[in-house]
């Protein structure tokens, strides 16, 4: 008897990683619009499988950049919501500013723009925002910050500048993060 | 003689009218490469004009992008950097929520990164940013505003999460505009 026969869980997690590489390594190529055939093809698994376990491609591809976000972008914990905004916006633009990062930003900005491409959207960013936010509310419960700080608001404008630069203006995402920061914690108003 | 024939100045604005318009709409049709001949052909004027007046189809499409911005997003002057902010942020969003607006979001991002596309997309936004500082000027002037504040760096975090939410969250950029200027001039830390 096959030892890995007896462990389904093992054997299921070497198909999920083979098949969210493969998706991420299309991505890489440049390409836009994939299929789960491909995707398959790619993994050497079987497409039934993927089609039972993602449904769409558009849903495979969020979770393999959830899975990447989260090892490359993790959120930190250094004592204050200052450190914790400008370590994450450091990880965030050194990530935007690889190869891969830049090919993945350009690669769902110019998706399609189907009902399945905007479900998968719509749960990547909620998934990222929610695990983000907790560096708010330890903000918030520090006495930081205003209780009334929307954290989502604030996060987008955290990383909204790095994908800009790196997107649309071609400057390096990983200048100017720490004035950007305290920006956003102390405003620009004059203080007489 | 023809009158027309009398005045250069005018036939020059004409065709500079109809080569702009011609790359707008070609845009407009979802194309991101383009060539000055095309350009030339569906403006119906001379190619040899347009290698004279504008080398690359990169510069001509700047030049068409920034006539644009400069119509559809003016420079407001209300009497207050927050009207002032709120306003101009409010014209952006409203454009790129239209067809035209997303489809050359789009357009720009995709964009092949030659050498010209790079000074093209350099001239573009260094001439946007050179416009809009005086809002951050004005404030400074009028003691709404600490005098250290970076004007770029400012308006890049008003306009950011705009370009954030409308290309890559699917989200609507015309809402939050007044909570995130809020944001940008008081800041998120407490205050007691």
């Amino acid at each position: 008897m096959d030892a890995r026969g007896s462990r389904p869980g093992g054997r299921s997690a070497r198909v999920r990683e083979a098949v969210l590489g493969a998706a991420l390594a299309l991505l890489d190529e440049g390409r836009t619009q994939l299929s789960l055939p491909e995707i398959a093809e790619r993994a050497a698994v079987a497409p039934s499988s993927l089609y039972r376990r993602w449904g769409t491609w558009e849903n495979l591809i969020s979770e393999a950049l959830l899975e990447q976000s989260q090892a490359t972008v993790p959120v930190p914990d250094t004592g204050t919501v200052r450190g914790d905004l400008i370590a994450f916006a450091e990880s965030l633009a050194r990530f935007l500013a690889t190869p891969r990062g830049a090919g993945l930003l350009r690669a769902v900005s110019t998706g399609e723009r189907s009902e399945a491409f905007r479900a998968a959207q719509d749960r990547f960013w909620d998934e990222r925002f929610a695990l983000g936010r907790v560096m708010v509310e330890r903000g918030i419960d520090r006495g930081e910050l205003d209780p009334q700080t929307d954290p989502r608001l604030l996060l987008e404008m955290v990383v909204a500048p790095l994908h800009l630069r790196q997107l649309l203006l071609g400057d390096d995402p990983t200048l100017k993060i720490a004035e950007q920061v305290d920006l956003l914690l102390t405003g620009s108003r004059r203080h007489s």
